[in-house]
């Protein structure tokens, strides 16, 4: 029976997940693929984290030498996430020949092209399924079962502590911050959530399945990002008035040779699947010339449902022997120049959902939608609720399709106007 | 550049969509997979369909050994259907030291055990990611994705025309015959279409998904398979009343070391993801003990979305040389008795909705409570409506969890009472 050795680097919450695992279902590995698949070390300098394992003394690496560099270890898992120091382990663990898994995608967004380039001149592989959407196979969905396809869009909620605060403010009819607060509570948020909320989890996502689908990695200031800290509890009941929900959703799209990437709160209709994706839960839509509209949906974090993803990239190594061959082209590929041309926000073409905070005032909605028509912009829908004890007003529309920038300047006109009483909050529909 | 030759047996409607992605995208796989892939030959009796491929005459296979025993031919792509001549062409196929890709369900739910036999013994491996939910990565998912899982549970929509039949009656307020005509005019359904409607394909696809699942095909008999051709619009029309959809699941579940497999009508919570599947789409959920609950839904048929699923696994098999081997304890799995004992259909212990047509009568609710109390079976929730014109009364109910072998013969007893004007209806409710 072919043999096969991981080492591990983090014995937190994944890392501590694949270990037992690994220990535990090793005859079950054994029986269902004919592969003896053993846990070699584990490395954290954290000694509680390696404590809590309760592994044998011989598995526990006195260093990352003793993963790295150790002669028996076919595989190297990093599971310790950030830049550093992720990236020299995982660049030592290639150069010395070993297959790489990791579920970091903060690393592979920075630094991918440097790591493939390593894995390239070593000729082993670095696998990441655990990167984005925790157990969902998304990865794998796009790069084997759709291989054949040329992918069109991908569109999806990819941060569970974001789809978790806008379900609570839904169900729980309560505040943004009321919302994060329970999210904390409950685990789904860190103590600092700034880089879920801010959206730049979903950034480097989206950036890792664009890589996939369109070739190449990308700037992440070439990225549209906008998290969802703004979004008010008020959008979205205006939104559920008119058969929306609001997410945060990924969107990558393929329109006339450039490629859309944005990040940003979204307004999606309750009878798309999506909206039906709530708390913690993953979803991504994925569009292709061959298989239509397709959808995966699942748990995209936690311990078991992440490791789940990793064991399934340590199988796929465990298992094929020509695995570097397989994914060198992609390699490659990311050295070269993007093939595409990466859109700006500006020159989206799309609906919105738009809110004016105005003075109770007669004509108001006449001038406002004077200034929406000077910028070629055509209102398909008005609600006006006027708040009898601030004397403001607020006037909700929806938008026909129109280009983003005249939508741009024809808010930042209407801001300047003396009805106008907040800055007007803008929303992207999604059909 | 690794090269590999493929004949495909079929130039219908889903041979025909792979003859065209092989010659229009051998580039594109050249280049995202440093793989050269040929169309070698297509065969095919029915000549137009052949003329119909536009393709060159040294590509046209004599006879079906021009594939099956041609030695340029690394992979045989079968996609004729059926049982025979599919059967023979794929044995064959594999007896000469061929890989065998195909989508023939019925085929593998028949002969699976044979078929992988002659696998082990030629070496080579048989791949069928098509055979369930055409374009859904559902095989992958299972195998690969989810390798490390023990499967708890699955079900969903796996038959596009029974579910394009019942969103046919929802959305246009139709009769099952009606909607069934709709299907034949749209070409979702076969002009014979009892094999889809009766639940056999659901029941095919179900015992492929429990033999990745839970070790090893079932036989048919085995497994509970019921239909939707008795489906009627008022049952529909109440189980909305109440919150539910009905549609048609194939389920399998691991209860107590026993497998539940079966296909029927089943109410699920309009909230529920399975209920946003509409027309001819599929989806399915897979429960395992490390990713939770996940779904994949897709295009469960047609030309280039089945074609997408038989590439994938053209592809896999182009790049793993030990493809065989990865395969193989699968196959061997086959070759011995199941692991699990298979549950009886009366042993299932789930809600329930009945309906009963009684005469317009006092104390009729009282006698069927009466005799469902006897049988232990308790009621939630009840609806009388009395029809003037036939003088006929509706009983609806939803029951509590109840054993079926009780609410069956409960039924039948009511069944017996005078006052019962026609057999009630059932329908299994999944929460």
């Amino acid at each position: 029976m072919r043999k096969i050795n991981v080492g591990i680097i983090g014995a937190g919450t994944i890392g501590g997940g694949v270990a037992k695992t690994l220990l535990r279902k090793k005859s079950f590995f054994a029986k269902q693929l004919g592969v003896e698949i053993n846990l070699a070390k584990v490395f954290d300098i954290n000694k509680k984290a390696i404590a809590a394992l309760e592994i044998k003394p011989s598995l526990v690496a006195k260093n990352i030498d003793d993963i790295v560099k150790n002669k028996e270890i076919d595989i190297v898992v990093e599971l310790i996430g950030g830049l550093n120091p992720a990236k020299k382990f995982v660049l030592e663990a290639l150069k010395n020949g070993k297959h790489v898994v990791t579920a970091n995608k903060a690393l592979l967004a920075d630094s991918g092209k440097e790591i493939f380039k390593q894995a390239l001149s070593s000729k082993v592989a670095i696998k990441f399924e655990a990167s984005v959407c925790g157990a969902m196979p998304v990865i794998k969905m796009i790069q084997e079962s759709f291989v054949s396809n040329d992918i069109k869009a991908m569109y999806g909620i990819v941060n569970g502590t974001c789809n978790y605060i806008s379900t609570r403010m839904v169900e729980d009819n309560c505040s943004f911050e009321d919302a994060l607060e329970c999210a904390k509570q409950k685990g789904f948020a860190e103590s600092d959530p700034s880089f879920d909320i801010e959206g730049y989890d979903a950034c480097h996502k989206l950036n890792i399945l664009s890589m996939l689908a369109f070739g190449n990695f990308v700037n992440k200031k070439d990225m549209y990002v906008e998290g969802i800290k703004h979004l008010q509890l008020q959008d979205i009941e205006f939104a559920r008035q008119w058969g929306y929900d609001i997410k945060l959703l990924a969107i990558a799209k393929k329109k006339n040779d450039k490629i859309e990437l944005r990040v940003h709160p979204t307004l999606i209709s309750l009878k798309h699947m999506l909206s039906a994706v709530k708390n913690e839960d993953n979803a991504l839509f994925v569009k292709g010339d061959m298989v239509g509209n397709s959808m995966v949906y699942g748990k995209g974090a936690g311990r078991y449902p992440t490791a789940s993803s990793v064991m399934a990239d340590i199988i796929d190594i465990a298992g094929n022997p020509n695995i570097f061959e397989i994914n060198k082209a992609m390699y490659e590929r990311v050295q070269g120049k993007p093939s595409y041309e990466i859109a700006k926000i500006g020159d989206l073409f799309t609906r919105y959902y738009v809110r004016f905070a105005t003075v109770d005032q007669t004509g108001v909605l006449a001038r406002i939608a004077s200034v929406l028509a000077k910028h070629n912009i055509s209102i398909s829908t008005v609600i006006q609720t006027p708040k009898t004890v601030s004397k403001e007003v607020t006037v909700v529309m929806l938008i026909h399709k129109a280009k983003e920038q005249n939508m741009v300047n024809a808010l930042k006109e209407i801001n300047k106007l003396k009805v106008s009483k907040k800055k007007p909050v803008m929303i992207r529909i999604e059909d």
